[in-house]
């Protein structure tokens, strides 16, 4: 059984438990707090030198970093991984779109604006970049969406997931799609895929684990 | 035949010109001056609605975009392209890591420190952060060179050639590689490969296409 170290709230962390779900693959999952500064400790950069989740053990101490490399791995063979050489490529082209273009902005103004606290006075100087950037990436994404259901294969892939993650979490920090009807459409298609969970999903394994969060949800 | 929109100067470019070179690949090269704008015009934006290069024309009227993404395109059935669940998703690691560590730094200087007349006063505000996160990615290259020949899969794959692309050219932008003995050996051992090409090399048929220049070169 797969080994995911996550933080619940991290939209590159959440790619790769919806694919888990999506897959009906069980995993144990270990929460990470970057906040507290987790993911910097000797402990867990002996195990990912980049200091970041997610992370997934894929066997005893061989371990995978980079979101979309993960999901990759955990959909080979599935028809969430394209095999086909253009269909593949034009899966890896929005991935490496979403990790350039919607990442560095959206998922930047995400961790700042919704995740820290105080964290927006701190990005004032920044926080210009990444509306310009990220409504540029929307743009993108939109003109696709007009005449495509999903962004490859023309079914759903590890590069809906992967563009999912972050744009999902736009109106959360200042970014309003009312002008992206096609990428609201959109996510709500992703939404209804059988076996989709939300990003405050968490695994049952982990809710046995911690009864005191189990019993405190009632 | 392939058709490439590419600038010379460009290291995700030469990423992809280095790949058909080692592959022996024949194709079309069409240079494009991003510092002239000339991926930001009407045509080319109808090609890439990001309006970067490089640029491939699978087939008539079909483009792929993303450096990388060409590189597993191109490179797809060959040996440059690992086949094996965990051998892809390692090379894919490895490449989402240059596209988010070291591109945005080492990429960003060079750019506006090496190509752009007057780029360092423009981008003084900006430089700090480039070294401090370029020499990042470095240290987590040169950690991972030292116990391993190649970035995955035991051999040379599109993962090196992502790498490749930016940190040959740090250098030229203000970073010392002399205490990076793993890097710098590994840089050599790239060149090594039969079928390498520099960056300024050009394919014959551009060459054939500009008799002025040819001759310029004697």
């Amino acid at each position: 059984m797969y080994k995911l170290y996550s933080m619940q709230l991290s939209g590159n962390s959440y790619k790769v438990r919806l694919a888990l779900a999506l897959l009906d693959t069980h995993y144990e999952a270990i929460e990470v707090d970057i906040l507290r500064g987790e993911s910097r400790t000797p402990e867990f950069l002996a195990k990912n030198p980049s200091g970041q989740v997610p992370l997934l053990e894929v066997e005893e101490g061989r371990y995978l970093a980079e979101s979309n490399a993960i999901l990759w791995y955990v959909a080979g063979g599935t028809p969430l991984a394209p095999e086909s050489v253009i269909d593949r490529a034009e899966a890896l082209q929005w991935m490496f779109f979403e990790q350039h273009a919607l990442e560095p902005n959206i998922g930047a103004a995400y961790f700042w604006l919704s995740l820290v606290k105080g964290g927006r006075d701190l990005q004032t100087h920044a926080l210009e970049d990444w509306m310009e950037r990220g409504y540029a990436a929307l743009q993108v994404m939109e003109n696709h969406l007009k005449t495509a259901h999903f962004f490859a294969a023309d079914q759903l892939t590890v590069a809906d997931i992967a563009l999912y993650g972050y744009t999902h979490v736009a109106d959360r920090c200042d970014f309003d799609l009312v002008t992206f009807p096609a990428i609201r459409a959109w996510l709500r298609r992703v939404e209804q895929v059988p076996g989709f969970v939300p990003m405050d999903w968490r695994p049952e394994a982990e809710l046995d684990d911690a009864p005191g969060i189990a019993a405190g949800a009632e």
